[in-house]
């Protein structure tokens, strides 16, 4: 609980309009996209600028209140659960792009632009910032560099930490600091920048952030080739990466996830084959051409029972926009869907996938698989009802020995989506007891008081992820 | 100094034959490229994996025993200089390429590799691995990954940072530990991968590395413009990023570095002119030619006296082999060459090469510069001698002015060198008190007792980096 001395001088710093105390306005900050966590904040307040922050954090240091930074709350690991209280920082008031520069291919930015606004603005100029998370309709910037986001162009353009070039950031005693700089080249130090991407705000509060960008690709194409059985298309993608081509996405869906996004978006998707591949080439037009003729080749050599290049560009983005739409429509079916991001090497999806079907068999749950097979990022996806107890037990069983099956086969834990609560007690299984020592001991050289996000990454005593509340 | 009973024990784990105790033999591990910089270890021991490396660090812990990982010394920053003593690990027993895995674009090996033996060892499968320090030839992949090397290609391709995806390390207490995998996304925790890259040995000692491979670009073009002013040179390189093309290489060399790689190569370079741009793009044979094509327009608009494209694979390789040449054919001019790294924005070349030559002037000491135009890594190179103590002040105190351009420009003070000791006075110019603090705690929490590579990166009182021995 704040003192009311506290609120007041939230309430100075920000102005009145600016925290949030009531209970009501409170609920909507207890929680994220993820189901099961709730905890109430003692306040939520919205900050002008990086001198507010810096003064809110001097106040939250000096009485030990939780810090929790959130975007758009779209995270799926419980990564900004209040879990301890405390005040939820909201960036709405800090959401300018403050520059996009043409000569040096930056963009800067407060934390709060919303992800696809960004894009956008970028896009006019016939610039490129290939991140993608399927939530950047709503996610902000600053959920993508706490999160360290993927996305479907991953396989090709890599994550969010490969285009943050500087951060400016609030240290949890107050202090503003700044790394990086537009510059492609800098080893003055340690890699603070990346270090921070991905430190799910339990490090310091992000300010402010200059991105790389690339130019726009001339032009792209989409494919969609259809399986009878997943060892083929998990050949494919080998064949096709063996054949030395990266495609922009090689995405994966299995007959579930099929039927589900089909009935959501009905755009004549077929329902009755076991797997699909979608996939985009970028590039100049030449490559592309070149490049999807051989893709379409090996899709048929590879026994695609069907293969369909998209004809015009609306045909391509009601494709992907399928895609996109798979977490929602799988979310339709039933009250609680847990979607994971169990991630191996390439070379083992067809393992790892015939491992799920297994699992969910074995504890009986229903797990509807889709995800990047490119970069061997699958999102597992439980649709569940979290009021039944005895089910749930069995939802977190199965996702147990998905996790240990992803690491066996060289996996991790978590491709994109964080650790946060939810998976903080596997963490261990992917780092080792050694990992966790470092981690722990450089979230004390950063935060000896854990005031920032805490409860994330680093697991209490439970290996139990289902909180019944 | 080591007692003969610490000797003993490091003798038993590696075997006498791998422990250099001689003083010719450990005068040779006494400096590294970096001129001015000289100590003496107490051995010099070379390890056959990583148990031992792990039992060596065990008894180094217990005593306090500096440990200076050293791949071939070739860095540029007195990083691995033995300033306190202690033991120098050397790599040469641990130079296996363990796997090239094709399935997943991925080659794993020891730290003692030679840069280009990997290279040329990937390239038989098709495969590329970009970073290309100019050290290559003899340089380690343990030691570009603990400077975070850059090169050549940084550019397009970025750098050592971008192409490590896991790592095997000891810590100072003898743990041993894995960070990443085979994988393209992996957000279990804090970037413990990237961290360790370019944290110059301070850290831990890495044993193991994972690097990304792509696919082998198809053809690769070269060309040469020639301007007769800088302001020229520099307004080309902005024009190229402004058309939306990236090329491989981007690189500036002006007439005092030309002069100097004309009279070391004898390839027919023109010494009578004051820039020369060496522009490199790779990729398909047709976006290659068609891109070449547009940067010889560019050029020509932008009033270059000449431009040649490289007929032939062998012209083109001469034309790269002289830029690489630069710091050899410099080096032999004067006793003692020092070669700097200040990096500023792409947009900024044009006022850091006239404020280089201004400051030189001001100080009367002669400066060559040359280094990667395309992403604002220059080479400022001063030939001087070091025994001339009143020349040395002069250029220490030009080399001060210039750190302190480039961060007046939004760079860095070292763009791939790293810090180690030569740098470590002028770090606080870059990422503040603060940033240093941070810094400080980072090691603090890895390595208490300070063993690792002590000296390094965090500079002590002084800000005078010239060491008179």
């Amino acid at each position: 609980m704040l003192t009311s001395e506290t609120v007041s001088l939230f309430q100075d710093i920000v102005g009145s309009d600016n925290v949030i105390l009531s209970t009501t306005g409170r609920l909507v900050y207890s929680y994220d996209a993820t189901p099961n966590f709730q905890a109430m904040p003692d306040a939520v307040i919205a900050p002008r600028n990086t001198q507010e922050i810096s003064q809110i954090v001097k106040v939250c240091s000096k009485h030990k209140i939780p810090i929790i930074p959130r975007g758009s709350g779209t995270n799926l690991a419980a990564g900004t659960i209040p879990s301890q209280g405390g005040i939820v920082l909201l960036f709405k008031n800090m959401n300018d792009i403050l520059e996009i520069d043409e000569e040096n291919l930056t963009v800067s930015l407060q934390p709060g632009v919303i992800t696809l606004d960004m894009i956008k603005a970028v896009e006019k100029k016939g610039l490129f910032y290939p991140p993608d998370p399927s939530s950047m309709k709503i996610s902000t910037i600053g959920g993508n560099i706490n999160e360290n986001s993927g996305g479907l162009r991953g396989l090709k353009y890599g994550v969010t930490r490969d285009y943050v070039l500087a951060l400016e950031a609030v240290l949890p005693n107050g202090d503003i600091f700044r790394t990086g700089g537009k510059l492609a080249k800098d080893v003055a130090g340690y890699d603070l920048t990346r270090l921070l991407v991905g430190s799910e705000g339990t490090l310091a509060v992000i300010t402010e952030a200059t991105l790389k960008l690339v130019p726009m690709p001339a032009t792209k194409k989409t494919l969609l080739a259809l399986y009878q059985n997943m060892e083929a298309a998990a050949k494919t993608v080998s064949a096709i990466i063996a054949s030395k081509i990266i495609p922009a996405t090689l995405e994966f869906l299995d007959r579930p996830t099929l039927v589900a996004v089909e009935d959501f978006a009905k755009i004549g998707l077929p329902t009755d084959v076991e797997a699909v591949l979608l996939i985009e080439q970028d590039g100049s037009t030449e490559n592309v051409m070149n490049d999807i003729k051989i893709i379409e080749q090996i899709c048929k050599d590879e026994e695609a029972v069907s293969v369909q290049i998209a004809a015009t560009e609306t045909e391509a983005l009601a494709l992907t926009t399928a895609r996109r739409a798979a977490l929602s429509a799988l979310a339709r079916l039933k009250p609680t869907t847990i979607l994971e991001d169990a991630t191996v090497p390439r070379s083992e999806i067809a393992k790892m996938v015939k491992a799920i079907n297994e699992i969910a068999e074995k504890h009986q749950v229903p797990i509807a698989t889709f995800g990047h097979a490119g970069d061997g990022n699958l999102h597992p996806t439980c649709t569940t009802d979290a009021r039944d107890h005895e089910e749930m037990e069995r939802v977190e069983a199965a996702f147990e020995d998905i996790f240990a099956k992803a690491i066996e086969l060289g996996g991790t834990i978590t491709g994109e989506h964080g650790v946060g609560m939810m998976k903080a007690p596997y963490l261990e299984w992917k780092i080792g007891s050694e990992g966790i020592a470092i981690m722990k001991a450089i979230k004390h050289s950063f935060d000896p008081d854990n005031i920032m996000n805490p409860d994330k990454i680093f697991a209490k005593e439970t290996r139990k992820r289902v909180v019944v509340t």
